[in-house]
Formats: C-alpha cells, sequence, structure tokens
C-alpha cells in the first residue's frame, strides 16, 4: 500500500462472507474459463463465423462443440407470468436487511445492492425499504387525504380526485438520513449495500402539493410551514418548509418508475420532498396540515437529530449534502485480474445537479475527472464511469463529488472535525475501498 | 359529435369488457363516494383536524368513523420477499396477449398496459414481449459474444469480459414495427394498451458496439455493415449500417432500468439500436458479423417489409417516424363527471427529441401544445400533460407529435395516401379517441 496512506481495514464480522472461499471459487472460474477460451478461440480459428463455434461452454465433449437447448428448443411463451421476474441466475441481487441492526423487522432497514445495480433507476423490486412500524398494502379506493390546518376550506381528496389533477414526472433521489451512519461508529460495514444502499432513484409521478394548496385556499403569508402524517402505526409526522413547496418540487405522488407506488413505497400516496431525507417522504400520506412554525413533532425534535462535538442537538438538518460512492469495485468484491476495469459509481445532491466527480486510485493523492452519465438532472442519482487499469498491487479507490453550488464532498476527518464523532445521520463524507494484493476490495479508513 | 366530423366506432368483439357493465360498476362507485364524502366533510366540519376524520370508508358503522387497521396494528417486516412485487390492488395492471393475434404464444406478443403508466419509465415486470421462439433463461457464465467477419481477428467475449469494458447508461423507447399494424386493417383494437403497447422505454447499460468492432480490428472503411444475431431458435439475424455503430449509439446492453435485463428481453445481452424497431434490438445476443453489404436475412427480406400501393415490397424500412398517443383518456376508459382532466400521453422520434406536442378535444379543428415533462431526451419516450375541462358532450380527442427535424406525425388519411392500405408494419399516425356522452371513450377512425 501507498507508503504515505495508512489505512485501518475493517474486519467483517464472521457472518459475512469470507475472503478466503471467495478467492477459490473464483480462482475455480478462472481455470475453467481459460480453458473454455482457448477451445473456443481454436474452433473459431477452424471454423470461422460457424454457429457451432458460439456453443455454450460446458455442455457436452468440450471438444465437440454441441448448440444449447436455447438455440433448438421452443421457448416459454408470452405473457408467461402476469407480472415479469428476474432471471433466476439473478436470485442473490436482492435488498438485504443488516444482521442485528434493529431488534424486530417492522421498525427496521432493508439496503438496496448499489455493487450489483446500473444507471440511474432502481428497479422498484430492490428500492431500499425503511419502516418505522412495517408497511401495508392500503385498498387506494379507500385511502383518503386530509388538507387542513391554515386553509380557507378544510378538504378531503379522495385517490381518483387527486390523479385527475394536473400531473409532473420527475426523477429523483431518496436517500435516508442514517444512511452511511454505521461509518460514524467504526463498525465494520464490509459492502457497499450496507454503507450505502440506504439509497434509491425513482420517476415519480404525482400531483404539485402547492396545487392541493391553492385548491383549499391556503394562508401562504402565514402558513410557512406543513405537517404531513402517514396512514399507518408509526404516525410519522414531520414538518416541511414552505419554501419547498412554493417552488413546485414537493409532490404527492402515487406513480413510481411507471406504475403506481410500491407497498412498501407508501402506496397509494406518498410524499415527495426532493433533496431532503427520507423520513420526510411521509408514506402512506393521509393528512397535509398547513402551519405558522415548525411541529417539532417526535420523529424531528427527538430522532432524526445530530449530536454536534458541543453535546447540542441539530435539529432540521433534513438536506442531503453533495456524496458519492464507487459502486464496483467495492467492499466484497474481487478483481480476478490485473488490466483494464471500468470504475462505476453514484454520485448526488440534495441542493441540485452534481457538477464533477473525481477518482483517486492511490487514496486521494492524485484525482482524475470522471465521466458523467447524461441527464445529469437535480436532485438525482448521477451515474460516473471512468477507466482504470489495475496494476495488480495494493490500492485505494475512493470518488469526491461537487455540486452546482460548488461545495465539495468532505473527507473523513473534515467532515469529523466539524461533526465530532457521536452522529448517526448526514454522513456525507468520501469512502475509500482497498484493493489488496490479491484483488480483494474491503472497506477502510484512512487516518 | 360534432357535426363536421363523422367517425366510425370500432366495436370490440364480445370478450371484451362490455361499456354496460363499466358503466354499472361506475354508477355503483360514485354512488358509494358520494356517501362517502359527504360523512366526511360533515366529520371534518365538526371535529377539524382530527385524526378520525380520515377513517377509511366503509369500516364499521358509517356514522362512527374508526381508524383504519393500518393504523393502529404492526405492518409487514422488511425485505418480506427478496424482490419486491406491486400492490394487490394493482394485479389487472399486467402485460396481455391480443386474443386470437398469434397461434401459439412462442411466436407471440405481450402488450404493455400503456393506460396504466406514468411517466417514461417501463416497469420491467410490464414491458411488452414479442417472441419469435419463445423466451429463455440463458446462463450468463456460459454465454458468448463473437464478433467476425471484415475483422482482423475474430473475439469471443465472456460476460464478465464485457462487463469490464467502458460502459454507458442511456434511456430509450423500443417499439415493435407493427405497433399499431391492427388499425391498417379496420380490426376493432379498443383500448392503448392493444393498440400501442408494443412500446416500452428503459435505461440501458452497456458496452457501445464501436468499442467491441476496434478491439475485434473491424475494418471501417469497406465494411460497413453488421449483421446481429441472437442465440434462442428463432435465429433472428438483422442488418445494422454501420453509420449508426459509429455514431456511438447502438450499445450491446447487458442492464435495463437498474438491473440485469430480464430473460424475456435477450438476458443476458442485447442489442441496443436507437430510433430503429424492436426486431433489429437482437435478444440474446451471440454474434456480431462485419460485412461490405446487408445480409438480406429472412428476418429483413421477407418479414417486416411494407406492401406499398404499387405492389412492391419496401425493406429496411427501419427508423421508428415520430408518433404520438394520449394514453388517458383512452379506449375502454370512462369518464365519471363532467369537469377537469388531466390529458396524457406519450411522444416519441426515432429520429431524436420530441419539440412539440399538440393536443386537439374536437377531432382536429383546433389544437392547443402540451407541456412536455422534461427531461426531453433523443429516440426516448417524452410524457406530454395538457388542461382540459370536459363539458360532458361527445368529443374526439387526439395528439399530434414534431420532432427536432422538423417532421409532423401524419393523419390516418395522409399515412394511407402514400402507404395504401395493406401495410402492417410502420404505422405513425395520429390516434383518435371519441368519448361519448355517457363518458365511454372509444377508439374512432375519421373519415
Amino acid at each position: 500500500m501507498d507508503n504515505h496512506i495508512t489505512g485501518r481495514v475493517r474486519k467483517a464480522p464472521e457472518n459475512f462472507i469470507r475472503a478466503a472461499d471467495v478467492g477459490k471459487v473464483f480462482a475455480e472460474a478462472k481455470a475453467g474459463r481459460r480453458d473454455f477460451m482457448r477451445n473456443a478461440f481454436a474452433t473459431a480459428a477452424g471454423a470461422a463465423a460457424s454457429g457451432a463455434a458460439l456453443a455454450q461452454a460446458g455442455e457436452g465433449d468440450p471438444n465437440i462443440l454441441e448448440l444449447p437447448a436455447h438455440s433448438k428448443g421452443l421457448g416459454q411463451p408470452v405473457a408467461a407470468e402476469g407480472y415479469g421476474k428476474p432471471s433466476k441466475y439473478e436470485a442473490n441481487v436482492q435488498r438485504r436487511q443488516s444482521p442485528g441492526l434493529t431488534q424486530t423487522r417492522q421498525a427496521s432497514v432493508s439496503f438496496a445492492p448499489l455493487q450489483s445495480l446500473f444507471g440511474i433507476v432502481t428497479p422498484s423490486g430492490l428500492h431500499f425499504e425503511r419502516h418505522h412500524q412495517g408497511w401495508w398494502d392500503i385498498d387506494p379506493s379507500k385511502h383518503r387525504l386530509m388538507v387542513n390546518g391554515m386553509v380557507k376550506a378544510a378538504k378531503v381528496f379522495t385517490m381518483d380526485e387527486i390523479m385527475r389533477l394536473p400531473s409532473v414526472s420527475r426523477f429523483h433521489f431518496i436517500e435516508c438520513g442514517a444512511n452511511t451512519g454505521m461509518e460514524w461508529g467504526n463498525v465494520a460495514v464490509p459492502t457497499v449495500q450496507y454503507t450505502h444502499g440506504m439509497l434509491s432513484c425513482s420517476e415519480f409521478t404525482g400531483v404539485p402539493l402547492i396545487t392541493l394548496l391553492e385548491m383549499a385556499g391556503a394562508d401562504l403569508k402565514k402558513g410557512r410551514f406543513v405537517l404531513a402524517e402517514g396512514a399507518d402505526g408509526s404516525s410519522m409526522t414531520r414538518t416541511i418548509p414552505m419554501e419547498l413547496i412554493e417552488s413546485g418540487e414537493v409532490i404527492v405522488a402515487y406513480g413510481q418508475n411507471g406504475e403506481m407506488l410500491r407497498p412498501e413505497q407508501g402506496y397509494p400516496l406518498r410524499l415527495v420532498v426532493p433533496g431532503v431525507q427520507g423520513v420526510s417522504w411521509v408514506k402512506y400520506l393521509r393528512r397535509i396540515e398547513v402551519g405558522d412554525a415548525p411541529y417539532a413533532t417526535k420523529d424531528e425534535a427527538v430522532h432524526y437529530v445530530d449530536l454536534m462535538p458541543d453535546g447540542q442537538h441539530r435539529q432540521y438538518s433534513s438536506i442531503q449534502e453533495c456524496k458519492s460512492v464507487v459502486t464496483t469495485p467495492s467492499g466484497g468484491q474481487m478483481l480476478l485480474d490485473k488490466g483494464f476495469y471500468n470504475i462505476t459509481g453514484l454520485a448526488w445532491s440534495g441542493r441540485g445537479k452534481v457538477k464533477r466527480v473525481d477518482v483517486s486510485v492511490d487514496g486521494g493523492r492524485n484525482w482524475r475527472t470522471a465521466r458523467l452519465e447524461g441527464p445529469v438532472m437535480s436532485k438525482c442519482l448521477t451515474r460516473f464511469n471512468i477507466d482504470w487499469v489495475w496494476n495488480g498491487e495494493p490500492c485505494i479507490i475512493q470518488s469526491r463529488a461537487m455540486d452546482e453550488t460548488g461545495y465539495v464532498q468532505p473527507s473523513y476527518q473534515q467532515l469529523r472535525a466539524v461533526r465530532g464523532t457521536r452522529s448517526i445521520y448526514h454522513n456525507n463524507s468520501i469512502q475509500s475501498w482497498a484493493v489488496q494484493a490479491g484483488g480483494e476490495v474491503v472497506n477502510v479508513q484512512l487516518s
């Protein structure tokens, strides 16, 4: 490892995959692949463009390559399943609960498998979950949304009524305020799924909240705050400042990635508050109250606060600051060989568009600017890619994002200098992945 | 109906939902809703912001509104299912095979439920299907892609090797060339799912094909065409002109909407040819051959050709021209009441970005410009929305798209004047939906 850098490798707990086992599996796979490749090229040279050269590896005698069954037979019919599913070979790509993180699975988290995802859209079946009292599948024909408080006339909307109103569709990320929270406490978190997986991104469709407030005759002069309330047993309540709503960005959403919201995501109605931490995106939304002061509810006065070095709690720190993470290579993955790799990851900012992402492969001494995949959208994930040739030696991979306000994602040390070490929420510091000599990638904290 | 317009209502076959039945269900729903709304507002007036006012309709005594179970109990745990599913209340939102359209379900089509979708992303579980010999779930560790023909050295790639290369992620629509084909023949097609549902849109991730051609040392001077070949039993083969590949737009894709391709969509590898009809997006891609002339394969010489009025067949008409359709209100839907509606739909062009969409509610006499949801991307679906107040009288709703080349979507009559009436493919004409006095929406052809 670069001698000016000292890194502490975080050991994974015993119940995670062990590097030695991974190495063994990969060694076998590599041996098998090399054999096949030799055969395939030999045949290709002899038989040129023959279809037989494209036979699958591992079927029958390796010296007599045969067409696989799928090139000869009749496949599955259309609409074989009412609603399609991923390949059986992708069964391990799942959202997962962190072992032992919570006492119950109803007040818990499942993490999105960022290491296996591409682009910026999170498939709804893999979207991270955060429930405070479990999820429900609420009958939309019975669900209602009330708008009350400082309004001319309180109104109750049915789903039909909401879905007839002018709608908007927008791509936004959602990140739990506690995402990457374990890193504050030096807890061993071996993979990007568990370090950063309370992060997802979707196309949301719904009605701007300002439309509903105008229909109810909200007093926008005195009523500078809104209380959003969910219908599930946790009675989730959060204050939203009226400026965000007046910008038109806050949406009462029923659609996500082209279809109705999923039950785990608040079906049939969720508040979408772009750039703000996930807890304010109230699920199963049943009530919006207009008021003249923050509500100081249990979920914002006691929970979701940041303990600062001076012992004070910081409240209402809702905006998710600019952040990024390399998703491949990342902890728990293994580089099979020296040579070319595409380093890829995600960047985002709760304050607007990502402007630039730099990547270092030497623990932060040198940085190169990555390529951003378009379109780069405000308060949305941005995918970055950069070329890299691994020389087979240990190294440390990092990404550092900058947003359009000029804010630069801080190092772990910079963040701690301001925030101390006792927070849970709002850790947006640079993530470091160490590639070890054997190709194993592990989570490290640079000191 | 407006007296200057004569429209022929297409009668739906008997096995489709009957308007009379729909009307009855809606009438009952409306009656029930009105009762509930009266109660809800009465309670709201009395109890103001009380949570009780937000109780569900239909639980217990309607005069004593009670909190529903989901506001009192413990819900479902996180990661209750490895891969999440839609709400049980959305079970009817499915892709569907058109009754009697094909002889077998292996060489057939299932249509995406456009009338139920929002925004531009098609959920992968609802993406339309078109198989020529059924779909397969191919083991990616055994799948290979060969690049051969006019190249320095033929190459065979494993999935691992492809996934290590520089990747791109882009949003594009895919439309079957036969989409809206039934409209040529005056066949009764009652819903937008069946008229336009061979259309979907995803974020695709993969390697630009040009990268693989360069690795194999393709002769780009003489080799101006490529043959793409699939590994399934249909041996799908299509010619792609090299200009498209040199633009960098053609992708060898493994990712779709953030995860690996679905088996029905060619897992683990599919050719993405933006703007070109779906048949050229070869699934289960196993071979790319570089050549100096179009290949005139069975799938482009005999199939997917357009029979012109002079009796000649037009071949290689691959680009999907500018097109749009209103998805709500659309055939089979029913307007419950007079009053405000959000008219919404989709527009797209195989030649670039959609520039403008106009909407008419009087059969094409007057047009208003709709609002386009951003970002407007090249060769991608664009969602449009426009306000409308229905006065309860019969009317005809249409949309007309224009792309950045200045091309304007033609009327049914304009298209037929050039193309005749005997085509199957490439019908991009304006779709007309008639709203009848009772609110029923039906497919009409204006004459």
